[in-house]
Formats: structure tokens, C-alpha cells, sequence
């Protein structure tokens, strides 16, 4: 198989509680940083709400524009959990139980403990591929470029681990961060130029306050590390005819 | 005018800072808490790259699917800044130096700092009416049902303030949490058979790990506090009947 030198994802994350502002998504950053190490650029995000057809619509839209698909949310034992179900219907797939997943739970629960609630979390898409949980036993599944995973962020941060070999990234998206002690409009036309000498590298701006002081952090990324360092050397120029601090940060 | 009952929005997270997982949103939970309390339900969130067409598709969708769309981000004096011209571009509207807004930051900056970067954040939509920013001085803007906030966090919470007025919400949406010793798998049937018999009313159930004791979280959501109540006497019978501890959080 030929690499694709550049790999997307889409990460849908499936939840009222993340809409309504009582909880306070983590999981899109989480998942970026890991998808970034190994190659996979985060293309969009897209949150919404407990709805099947939402779901399915969103899915169906997703799984072609991306490479790879990760949900989060929606796959425990209760009524709002409808992830699973949603998939089965994207992918035109029957929802069944899932012998090894059967298999998995009913060893990790204590006798009499694998109860009707329970069980509803070895429903899936026809021949899911599991995503094993070495947190709190329920596993996530996958189907096609359609990965899915729990929406506790502590389980997710635990089942990613486990995800590395399905995914085949790109290259690597490397950074470089320049931190300045500054404000933007200092240097917005100089970084403009830059740019547009540039193209191939994404070059942000993002301001921060830090210890009772303005600055500026300029951010580099690129596959490629020469571009990043070539890209730097224009700006380190800059910075010095402009004799602008730079900081640690 | 007659007030809609129903009022709905979306947020519009625009910067690759945020798709890189550099960036940690809050501005979500921000906007959707005081939009909850001023009666507008959030629909729907889309994190965007800085990239013209792909804010121009996204805007062009959810203004005509969504009662109000907010947008977070771009709108500083950097070359990523490109917020207000694809807004322009997606209105079909003039993008053109602000009157009011460039006074308001001529008056804002010492004389000779309102330099050509700064200058930048005064180019707006024709007609736009602005957002005005105690903080930092340059005002974010609406155009129709479009309202450009900033991304810095503790800018945008400053500004969302003087918005109340402008936002027509609907009858506010009131909700109530009974948090509970438990797992869900032990609560997902009695709680299922709840919501088939309320279905206006939207019940969540979140898993929670606190003082190193798992419980539940459930969450009745509703503009009826009569069908809450109604609910919640429901969910208290199982509970009885289960012997499950309730607990606050």
C-alpha cells in the first residue's frame, strides 16, 4: 500500500450534556494532539445533540469527506445512548449482539452483574471491530473509517492507546512555536509577508496574557521540518530589526 | 411580534488552533450557558479551519438553519484573521472600513498606535452593526443573524453582556440534576421507561467518578417546570424502590 503523505479525520462528538454547556468537551483536544502525532489532521468538529437522524445524517456526510471518523458519546447502557444503533443505520449494517464483546463483559462483571443495562453495550454494528476498554471493560467498535468511542474522557484517554495500529497516518505534522513579547498589530504585517512567502506552512497568531503580561505566539506547522526552520529564520529577522522580546511560554 | 417558544442557534468555532489541539475551546460552554439562560437552545457547534470557503459554506447553511449563529474567532489583525471578509462574502456585502469602529479605536489607542494592523480590525461587513468590547477595544459584529465574537476567552465573556438585548430568546430552558449513588446499567431501564412517558422533556444520564465513588448525574431538561417536577416524582419512586443513595454534586 502506497502512504498518503496527507491523512484527515473528522471528530463528531454525540451529546446534549456538551450543547447545553453543563459539561465542557475535552475529548476534540485530546484526539487532535493524538491524531496530529501520528499524522492525521483534524479536517472539522462537529457537536451535536442525541438525535438518530442527526447521527446518521452527520455520519453519512463525514465518512466520505474524511479519511478517518471518531465519535465520542453515546455507546453506555442507556436510553440516550444511541451511537451504535445510529452507525448500524449510516452503514446500512444489522445491530446485533456482538459475540466477543458478550464474551468480554460477562467475564469482567461478577456473576449475576451482567444485567439487561449492561448488555445493551454488546449491541452493534454487524461485525464491528472492537475497540478494547482497559478501563471499565464496555468496548468501543469500529466500522469502516467509522471509529467510536465512549465520551468519559478518562475511558477515552485509555482506549487510544490501543487504537494506533488501525490508523494509518501521514507524515507527521510537526510545530514550532515562537512566543513574543508583543501584541499582534506589531507584527501583523510582517507575519503577513511571511505567509505569503510561505504557503505550504500554517503559520498562526494567538495572543496571551501571562503573568500580568501581553505577548504573542506565533505558530509554525508543517510536514515538512526544513520549511518550519526556513519559515522561523524569516520571522527571527523581523523580530530583530523590530527588537521584539522573545519569551519562554 | 409574537415570541417564538422554540428558539434555536449554532456556534461557529473558527481557528486551526483549536483543530490542532493547541488550543483548549471553553468558548462552547461559555455561549451555550448564557444562551440556555436567555431561553436559545444550541443545536449544533462546527470547529472550522481559517479557511474562507469552508467559513463561507458553513455560515451559508447555518444562518438559514438556525434562528442565530455565533462565530468565535478570527477577527484580530493577523494574516489568519478572515472572519468579517467571509462573512461579507457569504452576505454578498461590501467589505469596507467601519466608521464607528474605527473612531471607537482611534479613541481607544495612544496618538500613533493606531497603526495599519490595527487598522485591520475596523474592516467590516457594509452596515455592520457592532459588538462593543470593554476589554481590549475593538468590537466584534452582527450582520443579520450573524454575530462575530472574538476567540480570546476572557474577551468574548466581557462582550456577550451588552448582546442580551439584541437576542429575542424563547421561554428559557429549565433543567434539574439528581445525582445518585449508582451505575447507569443498575437505573438505564426503569430511567428508559421514564422517558417514553415524558418525552418533552430531554433526560440525560452521565456516569461520574467523584471523591473516588462512581455515581449518576441525571439530568431533566425542559421549558415546563411542571413536566420536570413530573419527571423527577417518577425517577424518585425507582429510585425508593431501588434503595439507591441520592447524593448531592
Amino acid at each position: 500500500m502506497v502512504k498518503n503523505t496527507k491523512v484527515n479525520a473528522a471528530i463528531l462528538i454525540i451529546g446534549n450534556e456538551i450543547l447545553s454547556g453543563r459539561t465542557q468537551d475535552t475529548n476534540t483536544s485530546t484526539l487532535a494532539n493524538w491524531l496530529n502525532s501520528i499524522g492525521v489532521k483534524v479536517g472539522e468538529v462537529r457537536i451535536i445533540p442525541d438525535i438518530e437522524q442527526t447521527i446518521i445524517d452527520s455520519l453519512l456526510l463525514l465518512k466520505t469527506t474524511y479519511d478517518y471518523v471518531f465519535t465520542t458519546g453515546g455507546i453506555g447502557p442507556t436510553h440516550d445512548d444511541i451511537t451504535a444503533l445510529s452507525v448500524s443505520k449510516a452503514f446500512g449494517l444489522k445491530y446485533e449482539i456482538h459475540k466477543e464483546a458478550y464474551k468480554i463483559l460477562e467475564a469482567y462483571y461478577k456473576p449475576g452483574e451482567f444485567n439487561e443495562g449492561r448488555q445493551k453495550m454488546v449491541w452493534m454494528p454487524e461485525n464491528a471491530k472492537l475497540i478494547l476498554n482497559p478501563t471499565s471493560g464496555a468496548p468501543g467498535f469500529s466500522v469502516g473509517n467509522v471509529f467510536c468511542l465512549p465520551g468519559v474522557p478518562s475511558i477515552l484517554k485509555s482506549m487510544i492507546g490501543g487504537l494506533t495500529n488501525s490508523i494509518v497516518g501521514g507524515n507527521p505534522i510537526l510545530s514550532m512555536t515562537i512566543s513574543l513579547r508583543t501584541v499582534e498589530s506589531e507584527i501583523a504585517k510582517s507575519l503577513s509577508k511571511v505567509q505569503n512567502d510561505n504557503k505550504d506552512v500554517e503559520i498562526g497568531s494567538y495572543p496571551f496574557f501571562q503573568a500580568g503580561k501581553l505577548g504573542v505566539s506565533i505558530v509554525l506547522r508543517s510536514e515538512d521540518q526544513f520549511k518550519i526552520d526556513n519559515c522561523n529564520e524569516q520571522i527571527l529577522k523581523f523580530v530583530n530589526l523590530k527588537k521584539i522580546e522573545i519569551v519562554d511560554r
